[in-house]
């Protein structure tokens, strides 16, 4: 047992206090679920932007490389109210359209992706041993998620939002600082066009004294040992990492993308609603540029997703990052390989933690 | 000698790493710069928005009360060029000023009260030990200062402006997270509404590999002794703090501002260019409401600051925090207490963080 072993790991049965985020978006390969969770942490697959048949592959392939436990991770949302189409969202659209050799949009909303009943049944059929939840509080998927021995986590950017996650009876609750990458995973994002960006550094031991029972999972900026034991040191139990996963020989993430992430700057990733219409934190490229010019306002999530899916397909096929989704966290300026292994990288944390609290021995 | 001396204590002569912040307009007392320093830190005087023979008299007090260094710090700033007077700008001041019971705007922009020049030689012929500069490099003032023999400190939010400060000669860089109160230090804010905010999870690591040979001191969110240990685990030799001083004894912050502090949540603090010019982070109020609403530019740094003047005297006089700048950082949700001392927060970090590292013995 490491001196690193918290309540967290003996509650969900880790050997080392590191979650790999879920990413949404062909980022997270079985693999990569699998060698986190080999290497003693909790692996998480993406439960959004996939068909229910493709997450039961996944889920099982992962059960086929490792016997450790996993997690799978779904953005819950409520259906979309009403919303205006804009002529000045529809020019943005086709001016990018056109750029990528794209046919004008039709008109149609694709329809999303995303079936999160179906994908929770697999998950409940699957007998996924862990359960997260970002966007909102887990409601009836926690309800039965629990009721099935699931072990359950929520993610907050927010005091009261962690307050409501406990009430709720989750067994963890990430700690979202504004550094992350990808969507920030404040509830309600309505008439704050960044939702809510609380440092880590300042949210999470704001949580840790709030709820003393719950382990807290710091997460936002980690991107080594050194921020492994300073989030320990601010009394998270654990820290979740994505970004530092992006570049791994796991990662599925497109190969103009890992390579966009080995230059990038601290500055460079900016959050935007341009890709989903939830604000999340991407390296900055033309399609964010030219969405934040043009000033106008996303279509409500998943909407815009769906209506920017042909975009990110196109741009995939062309290799071209100035229209990806390029989620990032501000620590990615510390991301400088490509090509380690998940297992080095999670050896990476535990041992450089180490080496950052001898010098209180 | 404790576990937390490092080099930057050794190069500084302190006891304890941490730096009291120099935050500008009326909250630190002589009586607090003195304080802290005695207890081993390093109190800081603000010589922004003060008169030069102020400032002298405030110097003096501090070396009547200690024979321990402390640091003066100013905000440099470039002459603002040619800048338009909106009738948008001129119905918001309006406005504000009707609701303060003060006559609408006679057209005329006040004086600045900052004669940067004549503070700094104030600080030459004072022999202030340490001298530490915001918004820029140190440029003429630092040769000036280092050929005194004094000790300098610049500010970064990022790691260019990091390395500038490094090629200029300073002794130490704070890295201001973007969790910190007050002013945003980056260097040019034209285009950026917030200025820069890279976490301090993310920044001070960034900051410690690129300047192995630098102190790095971490700014942002650090409100107690887990702060203290998380930062040196990132690998700071020090931290600065200004929030959490706000409230206590020493403090000369008014007593609105300081009731607010007690009660705001973590989300509560933005930034606002609405006071000054620049952006910087308050808890957020009326003014910076009606401001934010009104979508109009604020006037360069610090001409917007000559003409937020009466307003703020006016709130003051009124004991009126709606139009007060309460500036605070996105730890300020832990600040619970007022009344204690500056030497008793000093205490209290020291003795939390080595609770902290106890845990690893």
């Amino acid at each position: 047992m490491n001196c690193f072993y918290t309540r967290f790991c003996e509650r969900f049965s880790l050997q080392v206090p590191i979650i790999q985020a879920g990413m949404a978006g062909g980022i997270v390969s079985s693999e990569l679920v699998a060698a986190v969770s080999e290497a003693g942490g909790l692996g998480t697959l993406a439960g959004a932007y996939v068909k229910p048949d493709d997450l039961r592959r996944s889920i099982r392939r992962v059960k086929e490389l490792t016997k450790q436990p996993f997690s799978v991770n779904l953005l819950l949302y409520e259906e979309p109210g009403a919303y205006a189409v804009t002529p000045e969202l529809v020019d943005w659209l086709n001016g990018i359209r056109s750029e990528l050799g794209l046919a004008p949009w039709d008109g149609e909303i694709p329809g999303s992706t995303d079936e999160v009943d179906e994908c929770f049944s697999v998950i409940l059929e699957e007998k996924v041993p862990v359960f997260s939840v970002a966007f909102a509080l887990p409601g009836k998927y926690g309800s039965a998620a629990k009721a099935a021995g699931m072990k359950l986590i929520g993610m907050a950017t927010t005091l009261d939002e962690a307050k409501a996650l406990h009430a709720a009876g989750v067994d963890a609750i990430v700690a979202q600082g504004g550094e992350a990458g990808g969507h920030r995973g404040t509830f309600s994002v309505e008439g704050k066009p960044a939702g809510e960006s609380v440092g880590t550094m300042a949210l999470v031991p704001l949580l840790v004294d709030a709820l003393p029972d719950t382990p807290i999972v710091a997460a936002g900026g980690i991107m080594d040992g050194r921020g492994l034991a300073a989030a320990l040191s601010l009394g998270a139990d654990a820290i979740q990492v994505g970004t530092r996963f992006l570049t791994c020989r796991e990662s599925t993430a497109h190969v103009a993308y890992k390579e966009r992430l080995l230059t990038a700057k601290e500055t460079d990733p900016q959050i935007t609603r341009a890709f989903s219409g939830r604000p999340a934190r991407g390296i900055a490229n033309r399609i964010m540029h030219r969405f934040a010019e043009s000033g106008i306002t996303a279509l409500p999530y998943p909407v815009q997703n769906s209506l920017t899916r042909e975009i990110r397909a196109a741009a995939a096929r062309r290799n071209d990052a100035e229209y990806m989704s390029l989620w990032a966290g501000q620590g990615v300026a510390m991301v400088k390989e490509a090509g380690q292994s998940a297992a080095e990288i999670v050896e990476m944390y535990m041992a450089q933690a180490e080496e950052v609290v001898k010098r209180w021995r």
